[in-house]
């Protein structure tokens, strides 16, 4: 292991967050909220990052190991950094990580009691981390800094969600850089779409960063339900969507072929499952909860596509909805959204493939013989990506298991254990029970807090980048 | 496909159950019982039988096709007619077929409210189904009747538990044979160690019979509670773990090498789950419920092994213990005991190849280029078994998300549907919520015990058998 480069590009990535960290000071400056908060963090980050970039050269050996490394700890270091400003802010240790991994992994679970009671600086600055993690930030990384050339792309696949690479540039860097402007872009549209709604600047912004990010952050306890706007729902809903699906693919969209969309496997499926979801949720709340049919549909829409795009936004307390309800809800966590997104889950593509896999086996118990590859897009899909989607999904349900485990033996129930696992793990934020969309993770033990930070983190780095550092391989020589 | 043979089979093997049926009907004429249950199901049975027989002639063009078919049919045919008895004892249609799926599944679920207010003779045709559903009544009839030939090992496959075939003898009918002598002959000696314990002969034969069969049923509604008596307890944990283990092995134990079990990588790993659930559920049952130490250790080593084998004897109600212990059953409904054995669940031989699956991923993402082949007991495993797995493994969660999201349209609460539908596509038997051990499944609506019924089904026959008939290709000529 080349500890040297690691500790080398781990520095460069504190100084670029360090000046990231700028932005919400000047937010506070504006609003004349305390500066201490973010003074604090552009120091502590910037100066860790400019002394251990002094004391550690790069070099170019790198291989596998080393890109897992420094993807793997540089999210922690984020995550652990980007506390900073809670803990100025009174925040307990645990509590500052807790929300600063939630806010960089998109995941959207609070500790907060009364959000309302913290500076707006502060809750831009934790909207604001959603959407850095959102498009990712070594990716956002790759795309400034020039220096980090064929490496790049290792420290790309492991921060990249999903199973397979799109290529859209031979160059990594250009892909980056291109994928991060159409986030960037698709971005500013939502915000003129939710000023268009009569929202107030700070109000569009921040929700703007959490609903690009598939985040769920809200400046406000009662999340999107508080505006009471059908108008701002839509909006959302929509944004959240096009969040869930993959950013290759709107590039293509808007730049190469219009019909990109809509001839995507994943994205048709992932169309499909919102409808199916939406309208088996609809009829529940219709029938079990008394609804008119379209304040269902309006209930149900928003929550499908805000849990399944991993958002974890509510326009409602669906904790109070009955067991069917939920149970709609509970099926859409684990999916997630599409491969390429800012959204979280197992991914809607892995799922798609393995009903593929599965109808084949059926197929061949008739037709011992018959050679009949699984395909997507028209193109065969290779073995070696089917072994590692049935290996992320049975690292992934085994991690699932083993937090739900931990979590009831501390004394939670059962609906909150597996929720608040699902909603960590996936990076939805909301579960149910003690952990409901209107209530908060401050309630979960120290220890328990702790497995819910590690979920957020295996999770957004989709399994392997952290798991694979726990097998004897990764360290030796 | 040729429905002739499908029909001629269908129709040797109700001749056959309606011979078996004559048990029950002297143990009705012993204790004085009505005779008409019996009197009706062996005529009713037969006579169908041997109409078929005599109107659909075999043949020897036989393909998976109709070997999926018989075993599919044959086993529905199986409850259909083994629910005659019930029927005329005044169970309701529904309630009948239900009751004699769980039993000839060996699933244990049971829909009667007052299980001793039946006759002697009922409940022990009740015990008697599970104890030939166990080994497995497709089995039993190759075993016994000899014109089968070559189209034998179709069906044996087809009903056989576990991804893989162990091949104790080159003959199907040899292995079948010889597999049934060694239920039939530790079954013995579970009677003598019951009787030893001061049960009494019918006691000891119908708990045998539910033991031996992971089955579960037994003809007091306190189920083993009902005894109160450690031995009992110990015998009858012993003989669940002995049925929950492949039984080619038990037969390699007993006739050529005594270490067979000791050396199996799927038996050690069904040993150390059972060790390490155990546990755990002593140390919840003992910091959460204030039980003793040995107290603890007694509940859950008998409950463990009772839901691990898919038994679903109780010595206690355990949906009054806490969440933390329930997770703990929950987590090993889903694994189930060992291929080859009576139980039912996913297998641990799945479970472990998965595991192994994984983890060879995880050493590919560090060595991308390295060759390393999935063994199991030293032998590389083919890739098409591990095909076979995953999509074994998609399919049953898929069943189980379908089965859990029906039952909660319905209004059954979460935990009911999700444990109800474990528990029957597992073969287990009771959950926890309203289908606790020590409550019944009479309260679920039609439907819901049509598609519990089908779980039971689909469940024993390992998905497959039954699955592969809704694809097109089945029924293409």
């Amino acid at each position: 292991m080349n500890y040297g480069v690691i500790l080398n590009v781990l520095g460069g990535l504190l100084r670029f967050l360090g000046a990231i960290m700028l932005v919400p000071l000047f937010v506070a400056l504006y609003y004349g909220d305390s500066l201490y908060p973010f003074l604090a963090a552009v120091v502590i980050t910037g100066l860790t990052g400019i002394l251990l970039s002094h004391y550690y050269k790069a070099t170019d050996e790198w291989k596998a190991r080393e890109g897992f490394a420094i993807v793997a700890f540089g999210w922690l270091a984020a995550a652990v950094f980007g506390s900073i400003p809670f803990m100025v802010d009174g925040f307990s240790p645990i509590n500052a990580i807790f929300e600063s991994m939630s806010g960089f992994t998109t995941t959207g679970a609070t500790v907060l009691l009364d959000i309302e009671a913290h500076s707006r600086s502060i809750l831009f600055w934790r909207s604001m981390t959603q959407w850095i993690g959102g498009m990712g930030i070594i990716m956002l990384f790759i795309a400034i800094l020039p220096k980090l050339g064929v490496a790049g792309r290792q420290l790309f696949r492991a921060e990249a969600p999903g199973p397979t690479e799109d290529k859209i540039k031979p160059r990594i860097r250009e892909t980056a850089k291109i994928l991060w402007l159409v986030y960037v872009f698709i971005s500013m549209i939502e915000v003129i779409a939710l000023l268009l709604a009569k929202m107030s600047l700070y109000d569009a912004i921040t929700h703007t960063f959490t609903t690009m990010a598939c985040g769920g952050f809200s400046p406000y306890s009662q999340s999107v339900a508080s505006f009471n706007s059908p108008l701002i729902e839509g909006i959302i809903t929509l944004f959240m969507f096009i969040s869930g699906a993959n950013f290759a693919l709107h590039y293509r969209t808007l730049y190469t072929d219009r019909k990109s969309l809509l001839k995507d496997d994943e994205f048709k499926f992932y169309s499909l499952v919102t409808v199916v979801a939406t309208l088996l949720l609809t009829f529940s709340l219709w029938s079990d909860m008394g609804e008119t049919v379209l304040t269902a549909l309006r209930y149900a829409v928003f929550q499908v596509v805000s849990i399944m795009t991993t958002t974890g936004f509510a326009t409602v307390d669906f904790n109070l909805w009955t067991d069917s309800a939920k149970i709609v809800l509970l099926a859409v966590m684990f999916i997630g959204g599409c491969a390429g997104s800012t959204s979280g889950g197992i991914k809607v593509v892995r799922f798609l493939l393995l009903l593929k896999y599965a109808r084949r086996a059926l197929f061949k118990s008739i037709h011992p013989r018959a050679v009949k590859p699984i395909k997507l897009n028209e193109k065969t899909v290779p073995d070696d990506v089917m072994q590692a989607i049935v290996s992320f999904v049975v690292i992934y349900f085994m991690i699932f298991a083993i937090s739900t485990g931990i979590l009831s033996l501390m004394g939670i129930d059962i609906i909150s254990s597996i929720t608040s696992s699902i909603a960590t793990l996936g990076n939805i934020g909301p579960g149910f029970g003690l952990v409901g969309p209107m209530a908060n993770f401050d309630a979960v033990p120290f220890i328990g807090k702790m497995v819910l930070i590690a979920n957020m983190w295996i999770g957004r780095l989709e399994v392997f980048t952290v798991i694979v550092m726990l097998t004897p391989e990764f360290w030796k020589r």
